[in-house]
């Protein structure tokens, strides 16, 4: 039997260069918005389990060489000073780092927020073919 | 000033298609992260109001054309018969329809349970350049 | 056979008003966080779509009599002027009103962002035995 | 300045018991829809990361003495045999333990799947006042 036969559904038309960037952006997108809305503070050890746990997460997801979570700690707001003051994350302290491996083609791709575009961009900064 | 310029982030190997289909991926991956663990039953109208609802809140996303989800009311355990007598969302009943327009390139990509894969997948049906 | 023998797991010094209170607080907090990082735009028709489709879902859950969420509109940054201009819910933008109905006691609860503490704050209005 | 001044927003009805229960709630609303799709292998070490990342981020919210997470092993499919063996969290393997301290009171509640209920049963199994 052939299990994963996941290419019968793709259309033809679709070279190896363009799969790899559709499957990079899946991880993009489900990274971000598994994130979003996590409680988080600025303590250190806080910060870097959630990084590892999501990153932990993402690497099981098919395709994925590498997966590196940094949340933005210049921009957290909140040490735990009183019961509420703690922080939420959202795209504005995203950074990711991903490097997706689809047959010979290789794909680095990030996430990062944007200043002047207000905005968290998902983009591929890298795209190779491996001989 | 020029506002969304955000090409400059992107690789200058990537064509129009690639950058396409990783939009795509992009999207899809969203959609299925927002929906999953949302509670449902198998009333009609509340599965319409949340296919409704999440369909709106793709649309708003960067060249997305047109979204269409459909849960699988088939598979929905729970009709409110008691109080805990309901589902949540998994990729067991996502099904989803989504057309990208980036420049002059369309893609039309979907999410559907593969039963033999035991997996949501994801995939690009259709990708074509618009004359 | 007793399906939903659920009272069985509870501690038996939980009064019913203490267990009203409990699961108020699971619907607001699941409410919450299935909202947060969910794409908006500042369209009447997109706000709309996104706070009936969640509130469906909630209506699901158990002992909840009714749920109205209010995406506050004004706050919302983003009329798709262009591609990337949108907003994204997080909890500066929820207001919800949930009542919760637990044998003879109903709870009428609320999320509101409060200013002057930085926080979405989830909190009891009204608790009330009913006749 | 009173900073975190909440306490006016809630019924003057609610005893600390009740609002106690009511903050134990929103912990494992908030946990348990945090958690769901996040994909997991049976790898110890990916469970682990994963199990330690949500845990120090629920360990942020208000009035959380203790949070442990235990995802259970024994039913999650996918040992990354192949790209797309994997699976994701749903409330059939999550079980959670809390400890909430609100002023003199310490609400001890859990997660849980119940078989016979086929649901992830949230539950107060101990309330006590601290003297």
């Amino acid at each position: 039997m052939l299990k994963n036969n996941e290419k019968i559904y793709f259309s033809p038309n679709l070279n190896l260069r363009e799969r790899a960037c559709f499957e990079t952006g899946i991880k993009l997108g489900a990274l971000y918005h598994i994130l979003c809305g996590i409680p988080i503070s600025s303590d250190e050890k806080i910060i870097t389990s959630i990084e590892k746990g999501i990153e932990a997460a993402i690497s099981c997801q098919p395709f994925v060489k590498s997966v590196k979570i940094k949340i933005d700690k210049s921009k957290i707001v909140g040490n735990k000073s009183t019961a509420f003051d703690y922080d939420e994350i959202t795209g504005k302290i995203i950074q990711a780092e991903l490097v997706i491996n689809y047959e010979n083609i290789e794909v680095l791709a990030k996430i990062d927020w944007i200043e002047d575009m207000q905005y968290p961009l998902m983009f591929i900064e890298k795209i190779t073919n491996i001989e």
